[in-house]
């Protein structure tokens, strides 16, 4: 396993490219944007190596029988299930930010299909999938899914679209391999991020076969082009900024990475055209996926509830009812996503090929559209408690002003023993928590599939559980029609 | 075990009393407000004969190695509880109403608290509460909590009150046994369940002594008098009436029952005096009972779930997308308050004393809270998509008047191949499960502790944990306070 | 002017027939499932001749210059129309029940429509019209709208049902002239209103010309077949019963009305086919009727409100903050709710022809589209704050038992100063307004149009207003698109 | 009347020093992070000399007979009151952000208050208002209400806080005025409007009578001394940035100001210790600001609305079931936060002295109780259709690199005919209006009173309105208690 050093120090051996600033760096490592995200990252490896937590991060592989980290492992049980989310609740908490460990969500659905595929079709997919899925284990990687197509006219199919390269597709195939052409949105921790897994974010139909693609491409490939996006509050990481950025330690860094003919090797491919496995596979990787959604986001808001608890206490008003109370529904909501992955969790099931346990898929499409929700209320009632200095704060430059300092420090401060400049420091984390760079508000409406698209999944998989036909028998037999 | 069958010879066996329709009975198995509610609690027992549920229903005693039913066991896994909650909603799904079988709840904090108590105390308690519990587990009895003191002034304390029976109390004290005096409201089931399990409904204080009492009372015993309630709907359950019912099956009763100078023997005494063990035990109690709301509520919402989507179809909107939206978010409502069921189980935890497992008591009351506002939201899904005909609709004397019947076959009918009377009947079973008799909005609202009192032991259960402070440090490290 | 009195006189002379209790009477004055709606009906006939009610309740005919009640009076200002909304929210709170006198909000559409088409036309409806008003407005009838078809499949428009009789529809015309067959549903107190107002309940297209009749008829006309619906809790009204009544005064109706081959004559026909007029007088009887139920629900919800904060009382805790908060918060959908209905009316605009004000149509159906789910809100606040004797509360019968009733009296009691009597009447008035016989919550769902068709309207008629435009020019100017 | 550009010269002309950047500066009309705010405003001043607008923001003075802005009115009338809430509703939409024009809201409850102290106090307060406002209607003048004390511990009152400057005092008075010391937070506009209008931002009690000071001072007198806040995404507003702006035309500014000991002229006084008219003042003020929230917040959503419908075209999905609804459901709270505002201003009544029309304070109150909630609402529905690229989109410097822009502008492309660049506007449009500089979030939340305060006053209100004890009485004899 990795230390937290040793991580940073393989992304900077990569040198990542990127489009930033209206000019391209390839020292991310040192890019004050960048970095922060990268000493989060940097935390989770460090993890593994600290004695308490070794029950919650260190497990042995079902593969290899190594010692890995968890953030590495294929569940083999619902235990693992749960602890994957209770794992990432706490790394939410710690990083009080996004903690970029959700990539081996994918490997469970993947050695299912492909081995799937490979009984099917005589394809070799399986042993591709398996021998990357050791490697990321055995070197301690991080990965990143490669998803979100730019979709272009959401009516059309992919092969249909005006301009062929909307999602990603193979433009080539030869004895060695495949060439990738387009792009890929939303790409959370690309230049940091040692492979790339590249899957559909669609179900493809029939005609789509050349957008059929899954596989892994190192970072760093050539043809690979990452543009930094612009979020809010990013401009605020500037040389020497600490209390105005709220979260003075850790940071988030997306990307869009356009894919200008990228070449994969035949070992690094899973699936290449065969259309008609695309939606199990995707549909196991997003009952995989959405039960974590339930940790980071409730680690995320118990740091919420604590910054806004603590402003509230500077306030002297800790023990007003109504402020009590609002604490407490802001409890209530980081508890039910909490139980919604942990429920999605406890109720999953062994894959029928024996390689992982899934997530009860019902559940795990139920917790990511409770969360899609629940966060808006949950900021709503941070900012109810925090109140008006949540967005009239003077920034730093003018709290060190020496000219002004003095009236800074007696104005803004609550009740004695709590100074200025501690309710500032607590304001801009809320401030960053709830729309800030990364923010919680953003990760949960879209970040791993948004909640329209868990909703209609919900439905689906909720029409074809034996519950279903059992309760509307239940209904007839209830109320006396022939069943 | 017995069979439902027994169970109701039992029942009827025990010549219950009760004070209804101005009159007082002792029939009640004969009585058509009462006996349809003992129907629903013989079907609960007749699980444990179905080959295909043997798995979910039948397990083995840890305290007399035997074969019980789970609805007698005390759980001694987080598998254990997970199973209670599963079972339950299944129990409800079938029933469509409360199964009434979750007494056994009580028999793990029973367990600890007497063993505490004894311990500190050189008292009996616990072999008195072990016996009582093999008993039922071995003649396989019906429990019925007797919690809800009438309250009086809720500012004062027990030994406060003007009226000093306004909480139920020990009256008198001898050699044998004890005398109690008072009443307990929300009886639900009381008059078709073997034994009473009387405890306190609140944290009594010092000087409550009297008033700390738990013990077990043969439901039938000398000086409990039982009045019915009257609730929404029951005037329909006359003779003949069938299809109005909603509900045809199976039904709900609940009473109030006074305590007028009741003996119990010591050996069936459990706490009677140790005041500052009872928050203790409340807790634990809600804890271990609350996640069971999980499944009851969900398995009701099922039918609730399936009945409204055939009338959606029986109006031809099936496939309509506001409809389907809605069908989904009532799916939603029901997944998310199982989860928050089942993963307070699934956190469950060994008590310290070993004697049973113990659900997250955060993730326990934060379920009930959850609960008890979500099923307003199911109903107003249900009644949107039933439409005006929840409650436009004839009743069952109109529909068979000979006269007029050729006309409500015609205009009460949807789609060809949907009767009018099936409309009818599954439009009774909504109306039946939203607000009429034992409805799921009355048993979220306050059954198994309001959502207030949960929304308060949430509050404080979750200040005591760990995570919390750790969320403090963190947020405080995050934006540069030092921890 | 009618005064009560006269009112239930002339109701008694008319000899409605019902067809109730699987039989047939023909004095539903004397009914105790029909008179207390008659009763509440009286009252608001009474309200005319209350001195301190003149200025809310009398004014002046725009058509004969005699003095009128408002509940017979077009709209000449916004003014009136929001003095609708408030008459309206009085009398709800008066009555705690529905005050059945909305149908005065067709007289504006009506004038308007039929002047329209009779300039297309050459047709003779607006005469028609404007008779049949001014006779309402003289003798001072009830009107009855009867709007809701059975509709069968829902897929099919009304001449392409499998059954023809789905909706309303012309048999027969002659020079005298025409004759109708079919059904109305959710007619609320057809069974007490002088004069039936027929519409379609949709708008029909090309092909439906044999549906689309609007038309007057005499309640009791020859060929109406009245069959009385059964509703939650009508079976209390028997002989004798009293508080578990919860109203102790006033009652709710309704019923299916079976149009038998009912002939009208050509001077009460006031469309006849005109389907391309039919959309425009739909939306805009629709934005007449609606912000009533701003009125209406208000009304109501006022008595819920003063209920639930006197049970609290009772209770002692009338200041306890979680409980202020609640009630604060059911205030405040009551003022919402209201807020919706006097917008749309302060709103309102003169209709073209100058025949009546109409209150804005996208305000309109808004207030019964917010109005439609708040009052989920408020029956599960006054749920909370009430508390388990909600549905946990003895019938009458056992309080009146001379064995039993010294136990209710003590047991049953709150606060000194408030008898248990008091606290059970309290009770069942909140659970009558909740949910029984004529609750909020079914008028709130369906009555006055679905929410769903109000949203649907909401979106149409938005899209209408010049202001959406104006905001897409402004979205595009802010950002640098050329507009 | 003033135009714009005028508006900007007297600005201009005053010379606001603003601490801001670690420095000062006192050319605020030149700052790239005040002159977008300053060319809001300037755009109202433009408003009086539209031909279009006249009947909107015209009228005449009653003070003084002259031609006025609405934006300098004391309503009249209930008319003037809605007016004052529609032109708000359009110079939101027009601007999409903050419109800076609320502060005549004062004149009415300051004239009238006045007047009652002279009465009981033969103090001159009176004639000082009157010159005052019409100095302020006939100069066309800004004002700036200067109200948001620190308030240091919320435990203590004014005069009890350890640090006696937490509430502004008057710390001397002599012959020729009162001299000023404190500060003042939360000030929207401060260093671009001509006026400051002081008053206290809570009610205080016996012993405040140092900090119950009202009066006016010029925005630039001599010992205030501004300091800007640091607010969400300000940073973006650098010089050259167009796109990432958002709105690319207007923007929002707000400062912190310290008096430190600044001289006020008795004419220019209004209350000076009178602590028992302060409550009556305070809550006049309320009820007069709060609807215009109604109608500022509903304007802004107008945009909102608006661009998400754009965005949602741009990606095909503009017809798609879900996204119409979600569309609706924004309407629906626009409509509903504006509704509040109107219905607060149509239930208006002339105030006893009759110096001005006051809002219906227990509607006025609701108004924004509702909108400190309903707003979260409308931006999770506008981030759930806008899509992933809400955070996911690139800054301008990147789109603007020839070396990867022909990327972005196939890859950002929605449907044909929708480029890139004005998808990313729009995307930068909802980001800003979201939560991005001035958004519409944070001004619901605190702006002219939190939530929480004016859910106290609407309890407080409302109780004191007859129709609350008319309830209860109604209440009382629906169920048969003695009234």
């Amino acid at each position: 396993m990795k230390t937290g050093k040793e991580y940073i120090e393989s992304i900077r051996a990569m040198n990542f490219e990127l489009y930033i600033d209206g000019g391209k760096i390839n020292n991310v490592c040192d890019h004050p944007h960048v970095r922060p995200a990268i000493d989060a990252v940097a935390e989770t490896y460090d993890f593994a190596f600290k004695p308490d937590l070794e029950e919650h991060v260190i497990t042995r592989s079902n593969l290899t029988g190594d010692t890995i980290s968890r953030f590495q492992h294929i569940p083999q049980s619902t235990d693992d299930l749960i602890r994957k989310v209770s794992i990432t609740r706490y790394a939410n908490r710690y990083l009080g930010i996004c903690s970029f460990r959700c990539a081996q969500n994918i490997f469970g659905p993947l050695l299912h299909i492909t081995h799937k595929i490979d009984k099917d079709k005589g394809t070799h997919y399986h042993d591709n999938a398996l021998n990357w899925i050791k490697m990321m284990q055995k070197e301690d990687l991080l990965g990143c899914p490669a998803i979100t197509d730019p979709k272009g006219d959401r009516r059309l199919q992919a092969s249909k679209q005006p301009d062929p390269d909307m999602y990603l597709r193979v433009v080539d195939k030869n004895k060695e391999g495949i060439t990738l052409r387009g792009a890929k949105l939303c790409q959370t921790g690309a230049v940091f991020s040692h492979e790339k897994f590249v899957m559909p974010c669609t179900t493809h139909r029939a005609g789509d076969e050349a957008y059929t693609v899954i596989c892994a491409v190192p970072g760093n490939e050539k043809g690979i082009i990452n543009i930094s996006n612009r979020q809010s509050q990013d401009d605020r990481r500037t040389e020497g900024a600490e209390i105005d950025l709220g979260n003075i330690k850790y940071g988030f860094h997306e990307s869009i990475c356009i894919f200008d003919d990228v070449f994969v090797p035949w070992e690094r491919v899973f699936m290449c055209g065969e259309v008609e496995y695309l939606d199990e596979f995707n549909n196991m990787f997003g009952a995989c996926h959405r039960p974590t959604t339930g940790g980071c986001k409730s680690g995320w808001a118990d740091v919420l509830v604590a910054a806004t608890e603590m402003i509230a206490y500077g306030n002297g008003l800790a023990k007003v009812s109504h402020v009590r109370d609002k604490i407490t529904d802001m409890i209530a909501l980081t508890e039910t996503m909490y139980s919604c992955g942990v429920a999605a969790a406890a109720q999953g099931t062994k894959l029928p090929g024996g390689f992982a346990y899934l997530p009860d898929p019902v559940l795990a499409n139920n917790a990511k559209y409770y969360i899609s929700k629940a966060v808006f209320d949950l900021i709503r009632l941070a900012e109810d408690v925090t109140g008006g200095i949540l967005c009239c704060c003077p920034g730093e430059k003018e709290l060190k002003n020496p000219e002004i300092a003095p009236y800074l420090e007696r104005f803004m401060k609550g009740i004695d023993g709590v100074p200025a400049e501690y309710r500032i420091r607590m304001v801009r984390l809320i401030e960053n928590l709830s729309w800030g760079l990364g923010s919680i508000l953003h990760s949960a409406a879209h970040g791993g599939g948004s909640g329209q698209a868990c909703k209609m999944l919900l439905y689906e998989f909720s029409q074809a559980t034996p519950l279903r036909e059992e309760a509307r028998k239940s209904a007839r037999r209830l109320c006396g029609i022939p069943v």
